[in-house]
């Protein structure tokens, strides 16, 4: 499927309103890959954002679904950590929101992409069953699973998957790891690549902290088949991003990124504001119990305009952010990257 | 100077016996720049390294010096860790070092590469001052020194310096860092070569977690002029390396790496063994007290054949390492970058 593309660019399904039927509608016309992120949404919404692409583009585009975990979680943790922000939701005139698990509507939409023969189908947090995997690909025509090491890269590779998206640890947002315990290492995205080379001949497609197209054709040439970037298009016009959460991308008073549990409960890329400083450290691994306690907490801080305690995800890459329409960055980037790629070959005649 | 290479490929220069005379000219006759590490030399076993290389090649190598940084530590911490190493120490029947700083010969290894006119000289831990640098510039030929920031970009590049390693997150051994404290963030390879080209027009040799020729390929084409690999190099038979260490680098009893003061009270990245889980959360800030400290044990570890108590620096793409000679491992990475630049272009025409 990406072989099909014009070009290798592919724009990161961003959940929690970021992605638009907008947004990657812009990216499919300018023959890139824009992709809906299904998480968090109803089926209703899902259905009807589909739709809306549609109605703005007659090009592939993809839909990236949460792969539900395990919905146990540390009872006493997730009560301490209430108790500790407390003070945060009363600050922001918020309430804290019930701990609970759920699948993210996983049943009712996969229903959804199969009814809508949508062209490419994203899974994140895990790998599903080689069942499901089979039989989404009687109605879908390319399945990609989102992978974070080697071995996760074997598993998806053995149910089934179509294409892998290689995630490194210069990614923005929640790390797509099948699992939600700590890792002894988190690759880097060159060195990911090449470990995943190793053990899978499928087609990837690179993510991490890549802003610019010399970062396209960096790894093009290190192997991947396209390149998928996120923080770059949360800036983008079409984008469904906070004002505040697009100012703060290039805003120098916050100091840099940091994975942190504290607003979801499960790894996740972002500025490093106060919330992520207070509350890291107490944070529980209980996703997605954590992700509903600070739901109204955030959405009060966005409304006081405080993007102390909203989640700004953004991967290391997100100080080149700028607000350019999505079409005319996806054309750049692919246009750069082709000239990165001609000027090193001129450089290195061999 | 990197444009006078026949191939883009540095040899990372690796303190502590793993760089040799050997190492370093097969790197250079390869038409690579090999790099002598002086750092823990003495005086005269530096200024005898330097004659040894020059008996083997006539071409362009280099040295890399340590700056030294604040000897100001923590002794409180530093008795607390002694305290919780004595056991360790007992255990290989080592005693514990002096935990001590030094500038580790500073003024007298400057002298050395001043007067033997070395082609190319290299610095870690810090940049040294424009005077310095402008001496220095009076009798070799390059100076480079290594950044981990774009912080550290603009300063070395403010005092002189005439090429920057840049050294992402990914990189085995220590950080170059300028000062030895904690950070916000530690940048992959690729977002941080965008953040140094952003501030700098100085030429860049790329660092961190390379192992094979599309590595090499991905960073030249990210916009650097050489590539520097140092844990493939640890493989080959000029390196200097423990036969343990070199083993371990691929053995999967090691589940990956991680960065540590536990060794020598700098954060450095190595293989992950039973010395690092049980004392890099206890280490002190406080280079190089630490390493004085641990050197003796280290070496009893080495002698009793245990690699658990070994310092087993290591980048992220340490599985890639194998015993070939560095002479052809050098020709191998630049032909096969070469062959990935024309590959990338023929599969991307634009």
């Amino acid at each position: 499927m990406l072989e099909s593309l014009t070009v290798p660019i592919v724009q990161a399904p961003m959940a929690g309103g970021v992605s638009t039927p907008a947004l990657a509608a812009a990216v499919s016309e300018a023959g890139g890959l824009g992709f809906l992120a299904a998480g968090y949404l109803t089926v209703e919404a899902l259905r009807d954002q589909i739709r809306a692409v549609r109605r703005l583009t007659g090009r592939p585009f993809g839909v990236n679904l949460f792969v539900p975990g395990d919905p146990a979680a540390d009872q006493e943790a997730l009560a301490r950590y209430r108790d500790r922000l407390e003070a945060e939701a009363a600050l922001y005139g918020a309430e804290l929101g019930k701990a609970m698990a759920d699948d993210d509507g996983w049943a009712g939409k996969l229903a959804v992409v199969r009814e809508a023969r949508v062209p490419v189908v994203s899974f994140t947090f895990g790998c599903p069953s080689p069942a499901t995997i089979a039989n989404l690909k009687r109605f879908v025509s390319t399945v990609v699973v989102t992978v974070t090491s080697a071995a996760e890269a074997r598993l998806a590779t053995e149910a089934g998957a179509d294409v892998l998206c290689v995630q490194g640890f210069e990614a923005g947002g929640h790390r797509g790891t099948f699992t939600n315990t700590a890792r002894i290492d988190d690759l880097g995205l060159l060195p990911l690549l090449r470990r995943v080379c190793a053990v899978t001949g499928l087609p990837l497609i690179a993510a991490g902290g890549l802003a610019r197209g010399r970062d396209v054709a960096a790894v093009l040439v290190a192997g991947a088949a396209a390149a998928q970037l996120g923080t770059v298009f949360v800036a983008c016009p079409e984008s469904g991003a906070n004002p505040l959460y697009k100012a703060a991308l290039t805003n120098p008073v916050f100091p840099g990124t940091a994975v942190t549990r504290a607003f979801s409960g499960r790894a996740a890329r972002g500025l490093v504001n106060r919330f992520v400083l207070d509350h890291s450290e107490g944070a529980p691994v209980a996703y997605p119990h954590v992700h509903h306690m600070t739901k109204a907490l955030r959405a009060a801080a966005a409304r006081a305009g405080d993007a102390e305690a909203m989640s700004l995800w953004a991967g290391q890459g997100h100080v080149f952010a700028r607000e350019i329409p999505a079409g005319e960055l996806t054309r750049a980037l692919a246009a750069d990257a082709r000239s990165a790629l001609v000027e090193a070959l001129r450089r290195h005649p061999g």
